[in-house]
């Protein structure tokens, strides 16, 4: 994939047509498992220019031009029982600007500071902005390991391409995120279920208004250590499924992790949350389809009268995030119903299938009232997997099965494996050193 | 409604129920020509916090705390020839901290410079973020006027609430940038068409992680000296009706000024221009409803076999921004219609309709080959008015008729009084005196 020729027909604005748009919206991250696919521009300098649309030779992120900063006034990390999400930040951060003219510059990484950028810069008028968030694990060995950190990466680009941000080597940025943790590796609280929260985000920092493709950017990466979501085990959440405000649309942005997906979301959850419930159940459409929980991807396990058990997670339609979390419970819930990788205390092969469709809300009513609902879950880095045992529905609530540990019966071995993998107990290939 | 007890059931999320939520969706902004309306808060001190929802006697933004730092370093505004919009910015800006412990904070005049916000900083992750537009206009007397900027704060509150930014005095915010426009004041060019464009924004500086109303806010205001938006006469474009993106659904955010609604829709718009068109015919639905053209709100004028002609407007149904532009061009429109103020060059009193009401690209189109379609254009702050003469649907191009001068007959009139109003040559009650 390093030559012009192959990489032309996918991503040359002349050749984005609709069809392609489409293949953007709905990108398959479960290929990357095998093979480096398009998204990520392995030891290429050929970018992609947002204003244009054309390729172009400006330089692309490169590691080798890394300069190291580091701070004279190292912080103490806090003591890991205070930890709050998203409160504390290492010593260091990387940062990578980009302009129209220069293409991605020197790579920094530099102490933890404020960003200076003109009242007029772009991300704060037109919500030039995208996030990603992914863990580094300290295993009993000591060794620190990123989940899957290709999958991001590649999120990351699309993201970019969709709010003409300009994209970029996502392997560079990997191996610049490996060298910032190396660096404030003694942030990561040596304590099981704890990691350190990793927060790669691009925003425009053009400095004059206009709705266009911002002739600046930056690229930068921020840590975070974070404790357990569930310090005192799974604890269920009831959901309200929500139709007075939707998540997304179709020909919308609700399939990239844009920072426009997550403002609009918190009246919502307040809402909720006065209806004593803990998050949203996002809906679309007169049949209310289930898109996704809060800011979780959405799965269900339902009871056929056949024995079967299915594992439904509503497909990548345009509407739903490509989730990372979500992917890997797919693929180990296939593997197992395929035999290849057999996970103890699900039901045995043939007894269990896995369905990306789509699903309303009244066939999770109807099979809760037949007994045949056997969970409902979100899937998300911050929590891997979320328990539900209530959905307020138009006026009623929908009772939902857990276990005593709070779990249910599919995502519990589920959840066993995925976390072994990530905390390094598994061997995995989609484990990644640092 | 200067009472606790007044704001109490409009602005108390305890009763923030369903029907006000429609009501804030859509909101009525015309009905503040004549009254104070229920989102400006004339002279109160109690704010509505965004943390709980509930009212608190939290300082609101107060004119009496104004600190002002003059620069030492002013700057010659450049040739007025040379003005690109939204890049040269003049010496001051305003800018107003909120906390949720300690409420609106002293406002400032200071010197044009950088923000220094934390890289977590709540805007850069999740859209906390929302803007206004207007400008300010110098008469041929020397006399410095805005329009309507009551209707931008109205907006610009309904704007916070939705994502659960804070709340403020709006008039106390006019009178503050009334003081920052009397400092800057000789940044207006003194030639015709030319004026001074005032951005008011509002963002969440939270510097932690999370989803949720931020513990932290900075109101802004810049301004930027702007020149006509045809300085050659009018130039009609071409819109591609856009079937492969849309800007807003229902229980979205396309009612609001939010920053969140600006970055998706570059994509679409480069596409457009790809095409061979200007900008993007925003629609709905499988009907195809017209919303919106690319930043504007949308008008079209139809001529019935009745002899008739009707001016169609789009109404607010919660997908379409209440811009100030389109209620004055409804209001300027119905005082005709009405014969309150004719206006010369319109269909006489009779033979003249304004509705607010959908419209459907099929209408449209019907209308143009059976030869009815009077015109068609946009609305907005930069242009007022911006004439349509082509639009690209479904593979075949709508012809639109426009006069020699790029108008048609019915924004012509509306357009020439509502830039009289603007400009101070026509006395109205929308000019405010700065």
């Amino acid at each position: 994939m390093s030559s012009l020729r192959s990489l032309r027909p996918l991503i040359s604005c002349r050749r984005f047509s609709q069809p392609l748009i489409k293949r953007l919206a709905l990108p398959n991250l479960s290929e990357a498992r095998t093979t480096s696919s398009w998204m990520t521009r392995w030891n290429s300098t050929v970018t992609q220019d947002p204003m244009t649309g054309e390729l172009t030779s400006l330089p692309d992120i490169e590691v080798s031009r890394l300069e190291i900063t580091e701070t004279n006034s190292p912080k103490q990390p806090p003591a890991s029982s205070s930890l709050v999400f998203g409160h504390t930040f290492t010593d260091h951060m990387l940062a990578i600007p980009w302009s129209a003219v220069s293409g991605w510059g020197a790579p920094k990484i530099r102490p933890y500071a404020p960003l200076a950028l003109a009242p007029s810069a772009t991300v704060f008028h037109y919500a030039q902005a995208l996030f990603e968030g992914l863990k580094a694990y300290r295993d009993s060995t000591g060794r620190i390991t990123l989940f899957r950190p290709d999958m991001n990466m590649k999120r990351m680009n699309t993201s970019a391409a969709r709010v003409a941000l300009p994209t970029f080597n996502g392997d560079a940025v990997i191996e610049l995120v490996k060298r910032l943790i190396r660096l404030d590796k003694h942030w990561i609280p040596d304590l099981p279920g704890y990691s350190l929260y990793i927060r790669p985000t691009l925003i425009g920092t053009q400095a004059a208004l206009g709705i266009a493709p911002p002739s600046e950017a930056l690229l930068f990466v921020i840590c975070s250590p974070v404790g357990p979501y569930y310090p005192q085990g799974f604890k269920p959440v009831a959901l309200y499924a929500t139709t007075e405000y939707t998540r997304a649309a179709p020909g919308g942005i609700g399939a990239y992790k844009l920072a426009a997906n997550y403002a609009p979301g918190v009246v919502a959850q307040k809402e909720a949350a006065k209806k004593g419930y803990v998050q949203n159940l996002w809906l679309h459409g007169p049949e209310h389809y289930i898109t996704e929980v809060g800011t979780m991807n959405a799965f269900l396990a339902l009871k056929h009268p056949d024995g079967v058990t299915e594992l439904v997670c509503p497909p990548l339609d345009g509407l739903i995030l490509p989730g990372v979390t979500r992917d890997s419970v797919l693929n180990l819930a296939r593997d197992h119903a395929s035999g290849k990788t057999l996970l103890e205390g699900l039901p045995e092969s043939g007894k269990f299938v896995v369905n990306e469709r789509p699903v309303t809300m009244g066939e999770v009513k109807q099979a809760a009232e037949d007994g045949r609902l056997v969970e409902f879950f979100g899937t998300g880095t911050a929590a891997v997997i979320s328990p539900v045992n209530r959905i307020g529905y138009l006026g009623e609530d929908i009772q939902i099965p857990t276990g005593p540990d709070g779990m249910g019966p599919v995502s519990r071995p589920i959840w066993k494996q995925l976390v072994g993998i990530q905390v390094g107990s598994i061997p995995s290939p989609w484990s990644v050193v640092v």
